[in-house]
């Protein structure tokens, strides 16, 4: 299936791209004008009768979803379901200003805006389709499942139920029991150590990186070290000690990455879409430049180097390395616009101690990241907003949800991973072998059997749910007697 | 009881105003001002272990909620309750802007922005009180009961169930089935009808009014004889045939507000809490003057304005009418912003018949509608939005709610007169003697039997959520094993 489907060509000739206008600002009326907001239609498998399986778009171009999101083309000719995957305000091609302006435009990039837009869209492709009961099953990894999370707590009558994979809803502050800032950290780590497959040396060998990378960045001849042993390109040189931390943070980033990817086969999803993908578990692979436990100095250096390469240089094509890139223009494009929402409600925490993982040590201080978006936003993070909005785990009011999670996967730590109500089907899944919601991609012959049985065990709440949305409809409004107060029975 | 303490100055005695900075708008960092909301909490009986009522503030002074709201005060002693009254942006001293400015920074006035007034208010009591899982009931009135049932739709971690009274939630476009938007005119109606308790020949001379009025104002001596036959004052006659009409509108107002405030004990909330009260059912006071079936022309008029004058005249202190002005400047205020909510997301429909009503023909016209809110306005009302928001009828993923209604309200034909879950006590609960939110009311020794009925029913419901609250804290998180795909169960 995956070989027949995954190509990225086919799948887009299978739907139609569509354009519709969307209000700017749904909640005042201060700016009342309108954009035009992407997103994919495809009907093969569509009868009436049949669902509407909708992918709750996040930060990227929503083809990345569309393309990738293998679970809604596999279950579709089943449930006859119509795919719609709708592209998130100011990512992909859903820009509400011309390039020039948007960043200074930044405003509207909010949860809550995203959501409305999606609710218009599912009011009138109901309208459109002319069944107003239609059962609709939501669909979102990352961002996205925690956007379809949030989009059944607060529009429960616009959508059935929701997959929410790898949705790491748990991660802000005002969590009760509080969020392990630390845990993201720490699952990269275990990626690179043995129990997550990878060799013996590696986690000390990076740790020990960048102990090496701060001694060499205080000096000039230190970092002329620097830029030899890790092949920097001469526009992307470490000239100051500040370059050096810099390139720290980047080369960092590309374990964040790899964790996040370590899929069990080669895979282009990490990277954007990018071809030619990552090889299957890259963090092992990247690891494998590290495997000598006598590695040190310029040494250590260039073995990180091409460690992170498996990711930065994932295309092999570059001779040398940038740290102010990313592994594309889109992925970075993405990054900085997330970097928006991080900077005003998705304010996330995250810590690194260097001893319970491989990194250094960085206590999260919510002033000095509040300062940093000032910096680069001029905007003022609101930190508890996120747990205020969307209730943090009091979700017990919440009903129709599968959270999976991969323990591969860094976000893991801040996702749900155990059932908070069977009664009202919010339920979890975990998948030992899996990372960022591997469930969500297209089967696969090396998949694991767990991310198999992940599979069955949403696709049995997706039946339910579609059940339950059409016995409803079928059974008209359920009102009971009137309970005049002068027979109101308790 | 009543007695006791419905006097205006003895209750605010007994709370702390106290006044927040507060997000002027939450959804978009286009703004990022603050502005200063009012509230008033009452914790003479508050304990710790106890729980905290919370007053949906909606449309007016929140003074008005905080003397007429007797239901709370009643139950607060059993409940060691803290009254929490929560004053809605725009609406009595809440205001966002100066007053010179504030007309022109209306956007911000939306049912959205306000609830997530409310959110943070609620989330810093919970902290300064130091009780997290303190059980927080909703109550609500009118718009504001509307505002407790989205609230406890949309923020159900904050607020463990809500009282929500004459809350009209049904009165927009896209209801499936349809609005009856001719209800809230039967409904007047019938309070003029003898199954009102009115004199039998009372909606019909009002029905004749109108044509009489209609008939006069198209001649210059008509006019005359209607500015004199109906004691309008100097400044405001009746110029010309639209200021005819104007006027019609004007008296007809009147029977809407007599039948909302056709209490069965005189009160002043109907009328913003101006003494002297309205008298006891005043639709049967004002139909009083209309007993005459031999009525017409000038006398007819005359009669009319009588009867309007026990809502616009209930001061008993004007010589004179007119057809600009409410019975009070305050509800004017209120009146004309509740104007631009419904210019913008409260766009309730309302149509009159002058056949199952007293009125006159006039059909819903959404176009004619958006143009006249354009032009008061200068703003577009999005028809559908409320649905899209608040689900209409498709309220079963909700819980904790009960719905009253009186049957005297004419708002009640948009109301949940049914239950729509018992399972997830989504219940409802009619008053046939009751008016606008009579439940909410001090208790009375003129209540009918069925208002005290309804009274326990809810406190039935307060208890019971209360326990609930109360009980999962107890238990702590209840999360159950975690489900490794490998070993997942279905």
């Amino acid at each position: 299936m995956a070989e027949a489907t995954g190509g990225k060509r086919s799948l887009l000739e299978r739907c139609k791209e569509r354009w519709r206008e969307t209000r700017l600002d749904h909640f005042s009326w201060a700016n009342p004008t309108y954009f035009k907001q992407r997103y994919f239609v495809c009907d093969e498998h569509w009868r009436r009768g049949g669902s509407i399986f909708f992918y709750v778009g996040n930060e990227a171009d929503v083809t990345l979803y569309l393309n990738n999101t293998g679970l809604m083309w596999e279950l579709a000719p089943r449930y006859s379901a119509m795919l719609v995957f709708a592209e998130h305000r100011y990512y992909g091609q859903s820009k509400p200003f011309p390039p020039k302006e948007l960043r200074a435009n930044m405003a509207w990039l909010t949860s809550e805006q995203a959501m409305a837009d999606y609710a218009t869209l599912l009011w009138d492709l109901k309208k459109e389709i002319g069944d107003q009961d239609v059962p609709v099953i939501g669909f979102g990894g990352s961002y996205g499942g925690m956007l379809g999370t949030w989009f059944r707590q607060k529009y429960p009558h616009l959508i059935d139920g929701v997959i929410a994979g790898s949705a790491p809803i748990w991660t802000y502050k005002g969590e009760e029991p509080p969020y392990d800032a630390g845990s993201f950290a720490k699952i990269v780590t275990q990626d690179a150590s043995p129990e997550g497959g990878s060799v013996a040396a590696c986690a000390g060998n990076v740790r020990e990186a960048w102990r090496v990378l701060a001694r060499f960045g205080k000096t000039k001849e230190g970092r002329s070290t620097i830029n030899r042993a890790m092949s920097l390109c001469d526009a992307s040189r470490a000239e100051t000690e500040g370059d050096a931390l810099a390139l720290r943070d980047w080369a960092a980033g590309a374990w964040d990455y790899l964790a996040m990817g370590n899929y069990p086969y080669p895979s282009v999803y990490i990277v954007n879409g990018a071809q030619p993908p990552l090889p299957a578990f890259p963090v092992r692979v990247a690891c494998e430049h590290l495997s000598d436990l006598e590695l040190g100095g310029e040494e250590l250096l260039a073995a990180m180097a091409r460690a992170v390469g498996v990711f930065y240089n994932h295309t092999r094509d570059l001779d040398c390395y940038s740290f102010k890139q990313g592994p594309n223009p889109e992925t970075d494009e993405d990054a900085d616009f997330w970097g928006y929402q991080y900077c005003t409600e998705q304010f996330q925490i995250f810590s690194k101690d260097g001893v319970h993982d491989m990194f250094w040590e960085e206590p999260f201080r919510t002033k000095d990241a509040i300062a940093q978006c000032k910096e680069s936003w001029g905007v003022e993070p609101r930190p508890l907003w996120a747990t205020i909005e969307w209730g943090g785990k009091r979700l017990e009011a919440a009903s129709n949800i599968v959270f999976s999670n991969g323990l591969l996967d860094p976000w893991s730590g801040g996702g749900v991973l155990h059932n908070i109500s069977e009664a009202r089907d919010l339920v979890a899944v975990v998948i030992p072998e899996g990372a960022h919601h591997l469930d969500l991609m297209f089967s696969h012959p090396l998949d694991p059997p767990s991310v198999t049985q992940a599979r069955r065990f949403e696709e049995h709440y997706i039946a339910k749910w579609i059940r339950q949305a059409r016995d409803r409809a079928a059974a008209g409004p359920q009102l009971g007697a009137p309970q005049h107060a002068a027979v109101a029975q308790l």
